[in-house]
């Protein structure tokens, strides 16, 4: 794949794509790329970083340095192709802005980090009016995915497509013999996939979470008997990436203390907008997101120092004092929680197909799925079953109704309300478990109290309401002293 | 306060304020300023209705109709006072770029519709850099309350306050003698508080749903039963307006059926757009407001109707078995909705503090508390114990931590568990009970699971932890063989 230019009697060598921007992930794409014979020409706001890589784990290798914006555009072979892997924001719309001063019609800029997908659709409209191409690529994995396979999810100019697909499918983890990449959409699509993605992982992560915490409350299991309880369930239908790390992490013993390491952790969880973006967008769009967002409210809790200490001391937290069958209790927790990740996972499908008809992006759900099976951080056994369940249904209306997902529910239901009921009286914390459950059940109740709220509506601000016997629109005089009032039709 | 000029003869009345917008709510504040003596100037896009005030309720009242824009200006009195009641967004930057053409410095544009706040810091400034003054007013009642004493939350050119708070004060509720009107402060301020207390009122609306939600489906209790139940409730600490209400409300019945009309109304709950901006703007500023959140989703999952039916079919709700004691279980549920309020309220002071602080609007949260005694929808005797808590500690760092909300919590607290876990026993959705729950059961844990949630983070992002041992940032090599790792620090 190398394109050597004989000029002046120097041999040149091309590169095949360039990238910017040497953070952990950067790096990793450049070494994943160049593992797969890829020529990458790398370039870093400060010079140093391009210096170590050369140096350190490029050494030898064949990446060339790039340390002007200018020398990066002719290092490379033609249609250029320019790689962001800057942090989300005004970062990339200067490098943006330099790129064009170099770039020509019909080159390509990548945007690799985890721009908010309206950036995105602007950054699209903005090369293309130029005469340029611009992807909106999700990639997840971590560092660790980058170097050895992350999920890549790109979007925007499709007459890019062809000049990336074989480098991007060839960095992409493979599962089955199939790549975990493929071309999602139009403008802000890859982009907004990706945010989907990072709110179900929201969800996923405080779902695990709420797992640890009651068989550590509720049971007394200690590290290591949890580690066993995470390694026997990655041999189950949890089989997943979180679920492994979690066995993991539990099995870790800190080198100074002697102690298990997950409990010297601070408990004050960080985040970097993908979930808030989610549950805004859910907002945004009509779309009950519920346990997503719970996930973001509890990591802000846990920030909320000042407020918990104090809390702390005024509504002491009682040990829980319950007699429980261990065996029988994890399988609970277990059912528990393979339920609230099929809500998490309904609710994020739902904001997905939803969003794709805001925005005209005819978006492929079963496809999606099917790239996060490998690569990514929700890597799962089971999102086989979300791709089966619109190969089976594309325009299923909720992936609860699925028939592997009803009768998982169905045989789930009893030990997740007993955990969540159970969780409730102890003073145990589950918010994620609980707004799952409670988006169970609100969707399939047949009559909500939200007759009230209309009927409240009504009242004080006369928005008129529907009626369950006979169709129209309806006011009425709730104020009047009478007992009997009409129902008018407005 | 008329002010009569003779020109060529003719006596001309000058109007104090004119007001442009004749929907009910911008009617019945015509109505309500002109009953406390002021001379109104009204205008609207439709003629028809200014024709049709002046005919029919504003008939032989101090109220002038302006055809047009440029009438209306020649109307007032100067500084000019003009007030938009006219649909949030477009409509209000088009009539300020009418009013613009004909209004001069030192005038004033009131828009006392639900716009966004951040609309109105835009709009302050584009007016104050012209020389005139505005002002956003949320104003809370509804229809009723326009007419007979809204609460009004004005906020935006300080200098505008001297000419409008003679008129804002009189037209607004009185409790204790004192008006539910106070300057807020600069730019958005006015419009972000009356956002939050409609976020606020999603929130409480969605509660009492929950409560007569059980009542209905664990007690057997028809309407009327429940009718007895919130008027003795609105006799006790739950005293408000959106208790009252539900009261008359489940005191109807359907002239046509015989029914009671609440039951015969659809559950399809709609909203628009003010608890959806507070839920994002809390997720903005990072602060946790799940309850409020819960309360828009249930509305939306309400609204999902062919969600809904698949589902109902597809998970058939069985009613409930229970034997409960009636007098003891509506107490239950007395105190699980008081213990849930409490926390949406403390999410939504929580919420202002950290605004106040982010947009430096220096709120006194008290005044605000105090503010929403009268007049509004979520009006209830509870907000005095609010401002007596601001007022004992100006810096309360959460509601919750307030003496009488400690104790009212700390009383509730069982009967709150009970409830909940009852419901999610037997199939009942409480999402807003259960997330106020989880709302408290975090904030006073001393250590969450987020421990994990770090430790995930920092396995598949190298995003660092905390120690709970030991100040500084540390990451570990989680993926390695090795049993016994380092903590690094970073």
């Amino acid at each position: 794949m190398q394109e050597i230019i004989k000029k002046q009697g120097v041999i040149t060598i091309k590169a095949d794509l360039g990238l910017i921007g040497l953070a952990v992930m950067g790096e990793n794409l450049v070494l994943n790329m160049e593992n797969h014979g890829f020529t990458v020409a790398v370039h870093n706001r400060t010079p140093e970083k391009i210096d170590q890589l050369l140096q350190g784990r490029g050494a030898g290798k064949n990446i060339i340095g790039a340390y002007t914006i200018e020398e990066l555009a002719s290092q490379l072979k033609t249609p250029r192709k320019v790689m962001l892997m800057v942090k989300a924001g005004e970062p990339v719309d200067l490098f943006i802005e330099r790129l064009l001063e170099v770039l020509e019609p019909g080159d390509i800029i990548i945007d690799g980090g985890n721009s908010l997908y309206s950036d995105t659709i602007r950054r699209t409209k903005l090369l293309e009016d130029r005469g340029l191409f611009y992807v909106g690529a999700g990639v997840s994995g971590g560092e660790e995915g980058a170097l050895t396979g992350p999920s890549i999810m790109p979007g925007g100019s499709k007459e890019a497509w062809p000049h990336i697909q074989t480098i991007f499918q060839a960095i992409a983890a493979q599962v089955d013999g199939e790549p975990c990449c493929e071309w999602i959409g139009s403008d802000g699509s890859g982009h907004y996939v990706k945010m989907v993605h990072n709110g179900i992982e929201y969800a996923d992560m405080q779902l695990i979470g709420e797992a640890y915490f009651l068989m550590k409350h509720l049971l007394g299991f200690n590290a290591e008997e949890m580690q066993e309880v995470f390694e026997e369930w990655n041999q189950g239908e949890l089989d997943s990436y979180l679920i492994e790390i979690t066995g993991h992490i539990l099995g870790k013993v800190d080198q100074d203390t002697g102690q298990p390491l997950l409990e010297l952790v601070g408990d004050g969880a960080g985040q970097k907008g993908t979930g808030k973006w989610t549950s805004q967008e859910a907002l945004d769009l009509g779309v009950a997101a519920p346990t997503i967002a719970e996930g973001v409210f509890a990591r802000i809790i846990s920030g909320a120092y000042d407020q918990r200490e104090l809390a702390a001391k005024a509504f002491p937290f009682k040990t829980p004092q319950v007699d429980l069958d261990p065996a029988e209790f994890v399988e609970a927790v277990r059912q528990a929680l393979f339920a609230s990740k099929i809500c998490a996972y309904s609710q994020g499908f739902d904001l997905l197909a939803q969003a794709s008809k805001e925005y005209d992006w005819n978006l492929n759900l079963g496809e999606i799925a099917k790239l996060w099976r490998g690569g990514c951080i929700i890597r799962a056994q089971f999102l086989q079953h979300i791709t089966d369940a619109y190969d089976q249904n594309p325009d299923l209306e909720n992936l609860l109704l699925a028939p592997y997902f009803q009768e998982t529910l169905k045989g789930n239901q009893e030990s997740w309300r007993k955990v969540v009921a159970l969780a409730v009286e102890q003073g145990l914390p589950v918010p994620g478990f609980a707004s799952a459950l409670a988006y169970f059940d609100s969707i399939r109740h047949p009559y909500l109290w939200t007759n009230l709220v209309q009927a409240q509506r009504d009242y004080f601000g006369a928005h008129t309401y529907s009626r369950r016997d006979r169709p129209g629109a309806f006011h009425t005089q709730w104020q009047l002293g009478d007992k009997v009032v009409t129902s008018d039709e407005v």
